[in-house]
């Protein structure tokens, strides 16, 4: 070696400081990209659970995702597509297809109902207790502008932001998934 | 800096302790979330890869994917609902649609006869090699309870667990996925 | 303790060079697996975003996802089953299907029209910037045989590879989707 004590300590402090920069936080990071209500049951299950575990948790909601988010459906001022697809869009978190057996939403309410005989959550009830705990939860900006979707159209306390903002948060994850 | 040798190797033992315990383990943890052969395939080769090169693998079944570790089905003790939902459901990872080009259950009985042919594992053969390779498979808890799916009607050596057992591996994971 | 300096400081170079091997490092893996646009352009927006902020970026295709890495269909030499895949196979990432609203395509047309319009970069421009961006395409080796598909039936520029080429990248990424 040849090295003195100092010279170690030194290299020692240097190599420590560079790994506890790059390492993984205390954070999980989603990405919502359905709106089926099967699947953003789950999100919203994980998120809860991971923040309630200490975790900082941030949802971050994209393209079909953003439909969560909705408390209404305005049409002034949209063009014809916009106008469309908000027509052919789930008026909110009470209002979510299932991803299978949805029926024509019959399915849907059936589980709901059944969520409600067993004592589990429903998806609002999920939603106001990720609020409580601090979850974040991002409307992606360019989702919002491509479907001509208005701050008026979504639940209040939601941010917005880029790809840059989940990937801020995302790369520094302990665990990040899309749902 | 001023501190003395003893001081800055204390801290540097100090914190390297913090990193190591925080620092992702060689572990996997796999959501399948989905019913569909296509994506459950998937979710077991990577599965099984990862357990051959020295991970240590837990499946998570949740909502559908609860159908792959299904052996038979069973109606008597359900209420209509889950009755309906039994009937609607496949009945084990031998009898699972494609997400795509299904056509009824033809093009998934093609897809594994194409898979035959070229030598690919069948998905029952997967299931054995996760089980052989000690991937752990944990039976979603809430699912079982609301789709009211008993013991009798999953395969053997599965575990039954909520998203607290799903958290506590996935947030010490190398790699998490939900498919 | 009763240990002499040297030897807490080799305990400590040895200790920290174990966690430097198991770190994560500044990459990142997408699997894409679906082949409708909206999850292909979600994928590719992410890739291209962790690309340009520092990350080494693989996409790993598979199944349907290969459709994505297609630039022609091609019939000759493939057995009847291969050739009904790629009649129903979208011909390449300008003829994908939305997941939702597609309407046999034309939701799809008008969608891309309409990011067009908002200046959303399209998704043959974000794959042309992901090559820019050094971003490693690999084409799933097993699906390719699976479904036939020859080299000269994808884009110039994409890699083969297994499962493991994919976990052997995976487990030392910051981030791993499954798309």
């Amino acid at each position: 070696m040849g090295k003195t004590v100092e010279e170690r300590l030194m290299d020692l402090e240097k190599r420590l400081a560079t790994l506890e920069e790059k390492q993984v936080k205390d954070q999980v990071a989603l990405v919502v990209f359905s709106e089926e209500l099967d699947r953003v049951m789950a999100a919203f299950i994980i998120a809860t659970g991971a923040a309630a575990m200490g975790q900082q948790v941030t949802m971050f909601f994209t393209f079909w995702g953003l439909n969560v988010l909705r408390k209404q459906k305005l049409y002034a001022e949209k063009d014809w597509l916009s106008r469309m697809m908000t027509l052919l869009s789930p008026s909110g978190a009470s209002h979510l297809p299932l991803s299978k057996m949805n029926f024509w939403g019959i399915g849907s309410k059936l589980m709901v109902e059944k969520m409600r005989t067993k004592n589990v959550a429903t998806l609002e009830d999920l939603i106001k207790l990720a609020q409580n705990l601090k979850v974040v939860l991002i409307a992606c900006e360019m989702t919002r502008d491509l479907m001509n979707i208005q701050d008026e159209e979504l639940i209040s306390d939601v941010e917005s932001g880029g790809v840059g903002a989940f990937l801020g948060e995302a790369l520094d994850c302990r665990l990040t998934l899309f749902i």
